[in-house]
């Protein structure tokens, strides 16, 4: 993964550069103004990259088809190579904005191992001992750094997309990225609905219910949605997108249904987040969908009764853990992750790519799903 | 004003127009999605227009200059005005945004004497009869709707920029939108920081700071930024900017000082929000900062107490008025009010403008500064 590494050195270069200049203008308003900054910069150093990397595979996949190049991060036109850089760098900065306000909703208090942002704010707000609530001011001002990013995202993305001479390639990408945007917003509302309206649904719809969020929420939004700007960028005909999509879905879903097992099962080394924070905030994955399909009445109403409690003690969540995995719910979601990956690499298969651009989403298929970086 | 009550009608047109092709992909997603649909209707009707209507006479300031059309909406050629069009109407979707997640950040429970987004979130939840609590709903659910909103204002604005052959105008167009988007977030996240660390700031520095969250919270904001970004897509000279600056600074903080005067003495029919809401606010506006100036020790001591406790009674309130009042802080803010709208008018007498324009921008002084519509 040489050339990803590399990637994730220029993605975050440009990040940075671009922070330099918008904060500059903030801190010329005030220096009060520093939280926004530096809370804005901690966000954006490191993490997986994830979405940039996708859109990076999407463009070189359709970018390298013709020539066969072995080496497109040294050998593509530096314009070109910029145009990506900075739409991947964009998704993340949208990624970041995302999160902000979804920690807010989620009261989650930690991000990647760190306070979440309105954590951070309500910490300021006690540092210098201001007047009112600092859980009310972190919320508050979370909310606005979230609309700033939000905004710096699109941005980026001009700064990228004003590179390219050919408008239709620019529209293009514009409405892929304006369609995911939309769709992960709706995605994001999808899921806190079904974390409250659960209950007034048919039992029969619940399972589809979660699979639809994982659609919008997470596998569009993280893994199709990408590949597609990426490939967008570099000319990509209509069957290379058609096949990127084919790749792109079920390999978000397996995605999504690991980092769902992750939530319930998973470390809290290795997901940032407390173990089972996932049974706290009383998420219903498929997870959960599959696993009340399984349980007999009893055990099902305890875990309706518990999902979602904020104070659930550790010995309740092993108890829980215990429940779900017994009913077999993990192997299912196991079965599922795997046959999504088989469509995702079949899709790959047979895609009108370079052979060098499908070993390299091969392998993409492996570390996502696998999830330990 | 018959052309200004035609533009609205227009921006109505073209907002309800954009909104059924992006709220129908929404649709597609799932019926659940209704209510962000049917709630950013409700938003995007009525309301004063402020934004696009400035929008609209920074255009016509400059494009009638040099043909001194008298009929500017019949005359103009129909892609151009569909342009201004487009841009006005995204400053009116980017303001519902900014107020869904303002009334989220201020706790306000009314807008335009409807309920505010929250808290039509909220008694969806109530209504439904959905688990957990209501108003954790509703805020999580407001938030997603301004971040929906805020990324449709930016594809009604490309709309409409996509229209416009030449480079240079688009792009400064975009430049002048974006700072603006940047700039009144840092000036909400002053204002909210204004609230709560007032009591960590020198005495002597609070007026100015005052004044600064009133320049980037709204004056540039609402007058000065869109009047630029219309006459930007007119291809405005520099000398037309600047004099639609030097008239759109002073008459947007002549515009806030008369708001906050709302905010405090206003009527609720008038406001379309409690009477005194910004008392229980807390809001530290320059009315406030001019009355602690004057007041006696003991009655500053008082203000400062009470001034945003949300469980002021109607007594407390009137009583605050009436220390505001004999503070001789109201007839101060009068006379700024007066001096701004002075420097305004005085910069349209030697703007670079058609004579039509003038008369326009100085019937808008009256209207805006009055706020009687």
């Amino acid at each position: 993964m040489g050339e990803s590494i590399r990637l994730v050195d220029l993605i975050q270069t440009r990040i940075d550069g671009f922070l330099d200049e918008r904060t500059s203008i903030l801190l010329s308003i005030g220096n009060d103004l520093g939280a926004l900054d530096s809370f804005s910069r901690e966000f954006l150093s490191g993490g997986k990259r994830f979405r940039a990397l996708f859109c990076y595979w999407g463009w070189q996949s359709v970018h390298g088809t013709g020539n066969g190049a072995h080496s497109a991060v040294q050998n593509a036109d530096e314009r070109t190579l910029d145009t990506v850089v900075a739409a991947a760098s964009a998704l993340e900065l949208f990624h970041a904005a995302a999160l902000v306000h979804d920690d807010i909703i989620d009261k989650s208090d930690t991000r990647r191992g760190a306070p979440s942002g309105h954590r951070r704010f309500e910490r300021l707000h006690q540092e210098n001992g201001w007047v009112g609530d600092s859980a009310e001011f972190g919320g508050a001002a979370a909310i606005l750094l979230g609309d700033l990013l939000l905004g710096w995202s699109d941005e980026l993305l001009d700064e990228g997309l004003d590179q390219i001479a050919d408008v239709s390639i620019r529209r293009a990408a514009r409405a892929e990225y304006n369609l995911m945007r939309m769709e992960v917003t709706a995605g994001q509302y999808l899921d806190i609905l079904e974390e409250r309206a659960w209950n007034t649904q048919p039992e029969s719809e619940l399972l589809a219910r979660a699979e639809r969020v994982i659609v919008y929420k997470s596998a569009k939004y993280s893994v199709e949605a990408p590949l597609v700007i990426g490939a967008t960028l570099a000319g990509a005909t209509v069957g290379q997108l058609e096949s990127l999509r084919e790749f792109g879905l079920p390999l978000g879903i397996a995605y999504q249904l690991r980092d769902d097992l992750l939530g319930v099962f998973g470390d809290a080394d290795v997901t940032g987040k407390p173990s089972g924070d996932d049974l706290r905030e009383g998420k219903r994955t498929v997870l959960i969908g599959l696993a009340r399909r399984s349980l007999p009445t009893g055990s099902r109403r305890l875990l309706d009764e518990l999902l979602g409690d904020p104070s659930l003690s550790e010995q309740q969540i092993r108890m829980l853990q215990t429940t779900i995995r017994e009913s077999g719910a993990v192997d299912s979601v196991e079965r599922m992750i795997a046959s999504n990956v088989e469509r995702a690499v079949a899709a790959i298969d047979r895609a009108p790519l370079s052979e060098r651009a499908r070993d390299q989403l091969r392998e993409l298929t492996t570390t996502v799903t696998r999830r330990n970086f």
